[in-house]
């Protein structure tokens, strides 16, 4: 017997249907004789159509209220699912973030999980029950309600497989593995049946939204076994825990991400210290840069080129402007029709021989490549919005035919 | 200043405008100097729109489940006022019945407050929020969410009033306080400035359906003012506490009830413990039984007639027909279409003219009298149901005009 802990996100529970498709799913793995704790997400458009209400009425209310308002659409979820395998005869309960115990920082609306006391989780199971837990939510020390953020029901999930030492973390989702590119765009994509924590991570950070990151960092630093799985399917999903084949391939996927722009300060004064600053003051601002290029301008000075995400463009300005003496620069230059795109693979540091195929992937395509990033994992590539999926193509037929 | 607990019910909060009208009552009364306390229930139609959901899920779900599906109304909606009052300007918290200590018994669907430990208001209360707490909800012993039944919302405020030694209670509600007549029947009707608890406890389970009896006996025991008052016009209400005025007027009103039936059971044997046998059995089944009626039969028989709430008709049918060989019936007649008036006053016992100007008052309307039941607070009368609103004008013109 095993215990094993599912998520399901919203999608997967949107309506009547797909909340007994997903009951089907639990008391299957239930009968099996397995001890079975299940993560649910708000159903479909639940919190969206919240966050709505709530900007009608205050379009820039607390996040303390925003999470007391949020944490319903979790807790609707995990009383109706309840209601359905009550329906199909097994026994279960439904709890809550303050139930279970899911201990949070006070960073309302991205809060941090810093400890779960699951005793009442672990005397349900003990009772032989299924055991529904909000996903999404905790409570901080003052016993106030927290959200986690994006992806926070990954995390919760995570969290209490390593709080409960569960054997497997399954998370449900409406994709069934990971693949070798994404199979919307790419008609070729390959389901890879393993990968390991840090391909995973960079796939995740490249745009391949199957898990979010902090749900894969945690799995990783505390080594869960992690199953990415369809609801829809019953085929087995993608398996992902550390270095499971150490023979396979070098790239495990390709990924795009279009939600990024690039962003030029030109004509800066060509002396040390300039980059330092430019860092320094975006990052005292939380904001992310990512791929970072500097080149020679006219005499005497150079420019700078970077990539933010999409939505922390008008920041960027903001913070670049308010220090324009500060950096000295002439001025700034956005794009926001590029589009990253990555191939990923454990071990690809040592293949030198992996970045110049993807490059002459690229070549034969006749796509033009602004910058270049390389780490251990990955190798990324900016390129023209509108070229991103010959691009994906090209290099997946390159790797993966 | 003063420690004022308000309620606002699921219609004042129906949708955005009526959210802020009652933002601007609460924070009116904050800026008058006052420590606030204000209890919300669910918007508009949001419990039975999840009441609907469920049904669909499971017909028949257990209740502890429904009650952590249903809390989420209340949840969502201080949620929501917490915003608009932050909008306007003001200090505020929003706090669930688990936050809140409020304590109950484990009878889901229809808890029994236990024990309010109202630490956190207090704190909040010191550091001078507003605080708004969710209606109807509350954690029995096991921490799993209870909720209150009907009316629970009036009896969370009712008992954190207690718990909090508040100076008054306010119930606003869509009525501007509590009449002598229901005003959309009865033209004439005219609004009380003061009334009894016990006037106010025979009103309501008399059909005027202000305030639930539960918050007024509450009230009552413990005695907390109370004062109904309604959420739109911003007019003084009702205020409810401990014989205001001892010289005012026996009859403070005239009520009816539709939601009855008449019951008959026809040639019982003329012997002792019949009545006891009918009453026993209905009771042991949480029947409540209202105006009882016997008379005599044919040779050696007698009839016994009672009324019971129209939704326990068929149970108590079904009660009988099961009993039937040990009470000795013929048959059971069954009247839906009647209608209970009353009369409420308070020292209507030493004025026995009371029932007989009410008599006089339906004689005069040609009305036929099915049943009479008298109390120390009120008299009472079954007639034909398409009768009640003739008979409610002819009553209220006679006591009133």
């Amino acid at each position: 017997m095993s215990l094993i802990v599912q998520k399901f996100g919203g999608s997967s529970v949107a309506n009547t249907e797909r909340i007994f498709n997903v009951a089907s799913i639990i008391t299957d793995t239930f009968k099996a004789g397995n001890d079975v704790v299940v993560v649910l997400s708000a159903q479909g458009d639940t919190t969206d159509e919240m966050i709505e209400k709530a900007a009608e009425i205050n379009p820039n209310p607390s996040k303390r209220e925003m999470d007391m308002l949020l944490a319903n659409g979790e807790q609707m979820s995990i009383a109706l699912m309840a209601m359905a395998i009550e329906k199909l005869g097994y026994p279960v309960i439904s709890l809550c973030g303050w139930q279970v115990g899911m201990h949070t920082d006070s960073n309302y609306g991205n809060a941090k999980i810093e400890k779960i006391t699951p005793t009442r989780v672990e005397t349900e199971l003990a009772r032989k029950k299924i055991v529904l837990v909000a996903g999404f939510q905790g409570i901080n020390k003052y016993d106030d309600v927290t959200t986690l953020g994006r992806g926070g029901s990954d995390t919760t999930a995570v969290a209490l497989a390593v709080a409960l030492k569960a054997d497997l973390c399954q998370i449900y989702t409406d994709v069934d593995g990971v693949y070798t590119a994404d199979p919307r765009f790419v008609k070729d994509a390959r389901k890879l049946e393993e990968i390991t924590y840090d391909e995973m991570l960079e796939l995740a950070s490249l745009g391949a939204n199957v898990l979010h990151n902090r749900s894969v960092e945690m799995a990783k630093r505390y080594n869960v076994d992690l199953e990415v799985i369809s609801s829809f399917t019953k085929q087995p999903g993608t398996k992902i825990k550390e270095a499971p084949n150490m023979e396979k391939m070098n790239v495990s996927g390709v990924a795009k991400d279009k939600n990024i722009a690039r962003i030029s300060l030109v004509n800066l004064a060509d002396v040390p210290g300039i980059a330092f600053k430019i860092f320094s003051v975006l990052a005292a601002k939380k904001i992310n840069v990512d791929i970072i290029l500097q080149s020679i301008g006219r005499a005497g000075t150079k420019d700078i080129s970077f990539t933010v995400s999409a939505d922390n463009v008008q920041a960027t300005l903001d913070i670049l402007n308010d220090n324009k003496d500060k950096i000295g620069f002439e001025n700034i230059l956005v794009n926001e029709k590029v589009c990253k795109v990555s191939i990923v693979g454990a071990g690809m540091v040592n293949n030198p021989g992996v970045a110049a195929t993807m490059f002459e992937a690229l070549a034969d395509a006749n796509i033009n490549i602004q910058m270049i990033s390389t780490s251990e994992l990955k190798v990324s590539v900016l390129i023209d919005e509108e070229d991103a999926d010959k691009a994906l193509s090209a290099i997946h037929e390159k790797f993966f035919n």
